[in-house]
């Protein structure tokens, strides 16, 4: 089968690259014809299925501008980085809502999204110099921190996650995490840390959250996460044998699914859980998975 | 071929993750049994292809513990972070007598010091709360720090990196960039950024660097860089066309190389190139596709 595309991919801004490292062309561009990402907090305006966008005349004063890209008319469409308040540093997570708003996006809408809402939620939480603990000011249009004192530049944190589903005897490792929807069920995860490669992280987090030992890890997809700002890297791993032992502090329960039945429940079929939603990565990759083997 | 084993993976060590949250057990395993990894700053001390290691009883009194992990006979691991100072926190960076060293060492051996090195430097650069400026401390049992004063909790960044050549009709596109060793020629690479797939990130930095569209983009292998601590991922990409626009502001040369010339080169052949060296997931991404379509 096509790979199903990932979501939060597909985005059709060209990041400009360029554009960072000219004030003087990035200026120029912020004209009339310049789009501003219509925000609320975190949370966008949708309008019939994509993101709305409004003047740039329309930037709060106080505001920094961060430069999501160009589009095919060549205009610049920006994100506005408010000033710090105390709540404004504590920005809302997922919430139901938004997670129903951004499944009616078109393609590619919620990608632009992605990448504005990592961009905006990294500054928010990095005012400040790892290093020094001074203060810092944006830079590059908004894709970097240069501390005020040190000079030190930061930018923004991706951090990469292994999602997997380790396969033995045509069935799946499926599990569910604490506080869950009811009957959800779906990829094990969890980040990749300094010194591992994706392979080795993929093995690591099956053994610790659920005991088993996989091999012959195979990548199958990637999708960036914006929750805060993740790199999801899909992947399956062949499993020694069957035996779960679950690590409690991670999983509330891990079970071995057959292929047919995954294959049912991604059909909307009744089965024995309740599938992951389709802008998540874990949808893609047991739809990849399910229709192997056939 | 199978695929080659990528350079700084395979380490030994159980990174026993659940130490990490229970320091009573930790303390337990900190014992005259306990190993410390002899370090100059961030220069391993190797003997006979192997890292170096001494008793716990070593442990500069003022140096807080970084838990590496577990060896098989259950001997808890450790590397030594010593307080900030003035020329502490800008660690080396690597050296050729470095790159050298670690390219003696036995499989596996690199990995226990990639992730040593990346944990160290990243505490070295992150000793204040990025949040709010405030200073911080060491949790998790080196695997993160904890600000003082708004308890914002704070993980060692990984940072995702692709790797990748275009391929045009049987030939690989390598760069060359500025101040590199006579000669060599590699894989193109960057960082990907917030709201991309790997896929995405692949084809943003080819078309940015080299002016050339790819489609197609299939994952090969990864691997842990630590300098200070990337996460390489290799890939490879169908080009559209062999017309190169090079950003000099990145590149110093691109070209398209035949296939035959890239194995004659991984060979050890006279080409028109010299490879990358073997601890660089370039040349197994190299090494992957010259077997192609023999
Ligand atoms: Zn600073
Ligand atoms: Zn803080």
């Amino acid at each position: 089968m096509p790979m199903p595309i990932p979501g939060f991919t597909g985005g059709l801004l060209d990041r400009a690259d360029a554009l960072r490292h000219d004030p003087v062309a990035l200026s120029a561009k912020l004209d009339w014809r310049a789009r501003l990402l219509k925000l609320d907090g975190l949370v966008p305006d949708v309008e019939d299925g994509r993101l709305a966008w409004t003047s740039i005349a329309d930037l709060p004063e106080e505001a920094e501008v961060i430069l999501l890209g160009l589009d095919a008319q060549d205009r610049a469409h920006v994100a506005a980085l408010l000033p710090a308040s105390g709540e404004g540093t504590t920005p809302a997570m997922r919430s139901p809502a938004l997670m129903t708003m951004l499944a009616t996006l078109e393609p590619g809408e919620a990608a632009t999204y992605a990448a504005a809402r990592s961009v905006l939620d990294w500054h928010a939480r990095h005012r400040f110099c790892a290093r020094c603990g001074s203060t810092t000011h944006l830079f590059r249009a908004g894709w970097g921190r240069q501390c005020d004192a040190c000079y030190t530049e930061h930018f923004p944190r991706v951090d990469p996650v292994v999602i997997m589903i380790a396969e033995h005897d045509g069935r799946a490792l499926l599990g569910r995490g604490k506080g869950w929807p009811d009957g959800r069920y779906s990829a094990l995860a969890g980040f990749l840390e300094p010194g591992e490669s994706v392979e080795e992280a993929v093995a690591r987090e099956i053994h610790e959250e659920a005991g088993v030992r996989v091999s012959n890890v195979r990548y199958v997809a990637s999708q960036p996460w914006p929750f805060p700002s993740s790199l999801m890297i899909a992947c399956t791993g062949v499993a020694e044998d069957d035996a779960i032992t679950l690590d409690t502090n991670e999983l509330e329960d891990a079970m071995w699914v057959p292929r047919d039945l995954v294959r049912a429940v991604l059909a909307g079929e009744p089965g024995p859980f309740v599938a992951p939603p389709p802008y998540a990565i874990a949808h893609t990759l047991l739809s990849v998975w399910a229709a192997e083997g056939r």
